[in-house]
């Protein structure tokens, strides 16, 4: 898969967004860039004039945006997603910049669909919509000021995916066959569930401890086989449970035998 | 001189703008950069209120910004201008790219100020203009599309100067505090002691199952704070399978505050 091919496996997903001149004009740096698949989460206005205006010879792009619920919903199907926060919050992991999430992004579409995510221009993404993602990246910015205009900002993020689709060798994914967004989610509930069930979940701060559980295995980022031979031990332990006499025999769907 | 000294040394400069609202627009790019010295040839509308909106925190840059009658007044003791072009005319000169000019920009500066001049927003630069400057650099685009609207190409030249001028790095820690080599190897006996009073490791091919947990929590780089955690939710399944009716309170050893 050449370099530019792998382009047309980015979503570029503005969350919430309030001005729709800033849709318009990330619709043309999306194009500009090479780029064409954008994705709109419960934007406040669109379509809309200012937007059109504002897309320039990119009202394709414009047209072409998926309009969805929640982030989610525009999240399904993609194997590695990528936070834009200005803010240097306790987010749980580590910024990167730009530059070095750029390669890394197209190295995981090989295996699919990859998503640079921004949040309203006020306040940015919520805590919710950075825990489905599997980086956080900060635009290196002055200290006294870094509040890029939304749009400068996915300029800026899909130039770097141009170069680095430009740069020649992709370096090697990090995980053999990523998980899924669906399945990475299905694990995190079951956990969720499984520490419920064992009273180990404190029902009084039950987000805190689901949040540093989520942080855990999103730096991992899991493959299809480990999602799967997780959710068989938490299977295993929940039939454990049910029966704590005798153990269980692993069963086909979750079980070691998908190891090999 | 440091770096990030040298950015004060830098002019962006526009010339013919049509839309006030990319002065403003591109007064904030600069301010998010570092940068804060913005020159103004014949702009047709100016001062405008849509450049003050766009602007948004940057109004002092668009304050600050010096309006000049023709390009050459705006490099008066500049030592090296760099034009702007989208087109690939015969200029007269081979184009660089932002990311081999900006290093090159900074160098310069140490012997007084340079410039990056920008056209206007349909035509760009004048055959004159470009005369007057020592490099002519192209921001890579999409051949069938490469108009990049003024101020996002203002961005992403000023977000090169800022990165070459070594205020680009952040510091990344990969993990806050890591468990320590007992730690992990304690956890994974655990881990390893769960699998089998579940029934979940298959005994024949106990290896294969415990190498493949290795490689995911290896991968993540576990915190001390996680492993207990994790040992924390394995005591909680264990003490639970000995009297699944009741849930278990967390120990203090293991338990979720620890979280906190």
């Amino acid at each position: 898969m050449s370099g530019e091919a792998t382009l047309d496996r980015v979503r570029v997903v503005l969350c919430d967004t309030t001005h729709p001149g800033n849709i318009g004009a990330a619709a043309r740096a999306l194009k500009t860039m090479g780029l064409a698949r954008l994705y709109l989460v419960e934007p406040l206005h669109f379509p809309h004039p200012e937007a059109d205006a504002r897309a320039s010879n990119a009202r394709d792009v414009l047209e072409g945006a998926r309009v969805c619920a929640n982030l989610a919903e525009a999240l399904q199907g993609v194997v590695f997603a990528v936070a834009l926060t200005a803010r240097s919050r306790d987010l749980g992991q580590p910024a990167v910049t730009p530059r070095e999430v750029a390669p890394r992004m197209l190295a995981e579409a090989v295996a699919g669909d990859v998503a640079l995510v921004f949040g309203r221009e006020a306040s940015g993404l919520t805590r919710e919509q950075v825990n489905l993602c599997q980086r956080i990246v900060h635009i290196p910015a002055n200290p006294g000021y870094s509040s890029l205009n939304l749009a400068a900002a996915v300029q800026i993020m899909t130039y770097e995916l141009r170069i680095a689709a430009g740069a020649g060798a992709l370096p090697a994914p990090e995980v053999c066959e990523p998980a899924s967004f669906e399945e990475v989610e299905a694990f995190h509930l079951h956990l969720e569930q499984v520490m419920r069930e064992t009273g180990f979940l404190d029902s009084r701060k039950p987000r805190r401890l689901t949040q540093r559980m989520r942080r855990l295995f999103t730096r991992a980022r899991l493959e299809k086989e480990e999602v799967s031979l997780l959710r068989g031990l938490l299977k295993a332990m929940q039939v454990q449970r049910a029966a704590p006499t005798r153990p269980i025999e692993p069963t086909a769907e979750h079980g070691p035998a998908i190891v090999d």
